[in-house]
């Protein structure tokens, strides 16, 4: 097989680009070659621009989630420009901003690719990275500066919106998005955002976009001020028990964006009647439920994740209506070690509030 | 406090009527006199037909669920007829049939009445029986020959109804119609019943009136043919590991309608992308839910509690245009053993499907 500089050639073969890698479960990162696949017919080849680092990225590079296959580069928050076409190609062109999710592939036959719901694909869905795709090949993601993708799960990008801040939209704007659109999140609707970090930033930014007044839930005060500037009309410490108790029943839903553990009983006293309480995060015990807590109140505990490839759409072009991105830090990978510190201060609470590779930064020896 | 036979008069005396009741905890039932609260403005006076035998019921007079008060007098599904209104009542008349549940009394003024959901009421609303009321009164339910309700807490048995399979309506109807109905059971979707007794037997004929494809599920394949006979178009016994996993991402919507610790993640599983897991069942231990589970495939695991007074004639308003009522064994308390040996039936899941007092057979010495 050979492999070719995207500049050699418009053509079907394989090409080698640069990215990041680590070699080894939590090993720092390397400025690497990678070579991504030959365009077929209905692969769009995506110069990549910025690639926002996903809480979940840690979380597989470091091999806390399950299987993980090294060398990998991860990645799933991924804007560019397409750079070249297949010859089946009809929504994307050369020159167009595009953005790219949480899934490469998925059987666009099963009746929730029908759907449009293709993150539960049966076959199944293929993950950015990390993942087997159909053709037995480990995916590799964003960290790099091409990626090679079926047009059916490139997304576009609205013009009005800036590249970088875009970035993360891929992954927190839809893990938010989903759940506030499905639970109503909506004018004369309170509700709370948990955790005011990657996703947390985003939920709270759309849930006001829509509407709904929001409260910002974190251990202390120390995000405050920040949480009322992203759009929050209030903030509670969850370690201050009167003001957990002065806030019970009173909102109609509560995003969780929190991934450690939390007491589920005390969050759920906070819904009013009828109220949902939504998991985006995996903590990593069992939630633990009294089954009366639900059942006085017709309450609902439930998970979301992410969002097919129409909804994400929407999501996209939803935030640029209402001039929404992500708060980002930008992060140049010219020394790859700026990513494994960006990756500590991220799980140190330290981002605000999401960090973004400049992939034209990477440049392997 | 003078008290007269309701014959004796139609003002606003307080009355004795003939009732069953326990003297503590556990103790078998007495028939008694019982007084009656003078006619109030708004109230109506009701002889009682027929009260079904709820499994909370059970639970409270043998003070397994919190605070009781004795003598106790059960019953919170209760049929009969209008026998005299107070002054400003404007909805009954004399003659009519009506039914009460759960609940005597709301605050009519919150939020959640005014939504129609008295059951949340933040005064809080008034339990049927072992409830104090807004008096101070102990309230005593509807194993009787009378009650004196506020007219705003009656509903209409429609005229096509029997009585005594309404009865079981008032409290196991509302109890499955409100999350059916919420959850969307319907054409096109497929519904799981866990549970095939007083409640799980309403819910199975619901939801199959509503278009949906039903299937039960308890412990053994003990009660399918009957299950089938109710509306279910299938039946899974829970011991079977192999009928189980064939069952999996295939139902919608699953109502659990038992008060028995289940294996909650055997259940999610069985949940098709964005179904719900709906408990209407008490079980004594906590729910163990594993964060993936519902994460994946967006589920939902919720409670739901009765439903409010419009809903609760909406139901009986659909039970009666769908011919439903609850298949009931009829339960003469000439002999207060009767009824004891009832509950003891119930228990042992001994009973198709729901135990209804006839109350004309009360018969204090």
């Amino acid at each position: 097989m050979t492999t070719a500089t995207p500049d050699q050639t418009r053509s079907g073969s394989p090409f080698e680009t640069k990215a990041l890698a680590t070699p080894s479960a939590g090993a720092p990162f390397e400025a690497v070659r990678l070579t991504r696949r030959a365009l077929r017919d209905d692969d769009v080849r995506i110069a990549i621009a910025w690639a926002g680092i996903c809480h979940s990225d840690i979380h597989t590079v470091r091999d806390e989630w399950g299987p993980a296959t090294y060398p990998m580069t991860p990645g799933h928050e991924i804007v560019g420009t397409v750079e070249a076409v297949g010859d089946a190609v009809t929504r994307y062109q050369v020159g167009d901003r595009v953005g790219v999710g949480c899934l490469v592939d998925a059987c666009h036959e099963c009746e929730q690719c029908k759907n449009g719901q293709e993150q539960f694909c049966e076959k199944p869905a293929v993950g950015t990275y990390n993942a087997p795709g159909y053709d037995g090949e480990i995916t590799q993601g964003g960290y790099a500066q091409h990626i090679v993708v079926s047009e059916q799960m490139v997304l576009r990008i609205p013009d009005s919106m800036e590249m970088d801040g875009a970035a993360p939209l891929l992954c927190a704007g839809i893990t938010t998005y989903s759940p506030l659109k499905r639970w109503g999140a909506g004018p004369g609707r309170k509700v709370a955002v948990v955790g005011v970090g990657g996703l947390g930033h985003v939920a709270v930014k759309i849930a006001a976009a829509m509407g709904a007044e929001v409260t910002t839930i974190s251990r202390t005060d120390a995000k405050a001020d920040e949480a009322r500037e992203l759009g929050a009309a209030a903030h509670i410490a969850s370690g201050d028990e009167d003001a957990m108790k002065a806030a019970r029943s009173s909102f109609d839903l509560i995003v969780n964006t929190v991934s450690a553990d939390l007491d589920m009983s005390a969050y759920i006293a906070l819904l009013r009647p009828f109220g949902a309480l939504v998991n985006v995060g995996l903590p990593p015990s069992d939630l633990v439920v009294a089954p009366a807590s639900l059942i006085i109140g017709d309450k609902v505990i439930a998970g979301s994740n992410i969002g097919g490839i129409p909804l994400t759409q929407e999501m996209l072009d939803f935030c640029a209506e209402h001039g929404i991105t992500a708060t980002i830090e930008r992060i140049d990978a010219s020394d790859t070690s700026a990513v494994d510190e960006a990756y500590d201060r991220i799980v140190a609470g330290d981002v605000r509030f999401r960090a973004v590779i400049d992939t034209s930064t990477i440049s392997p020896a």
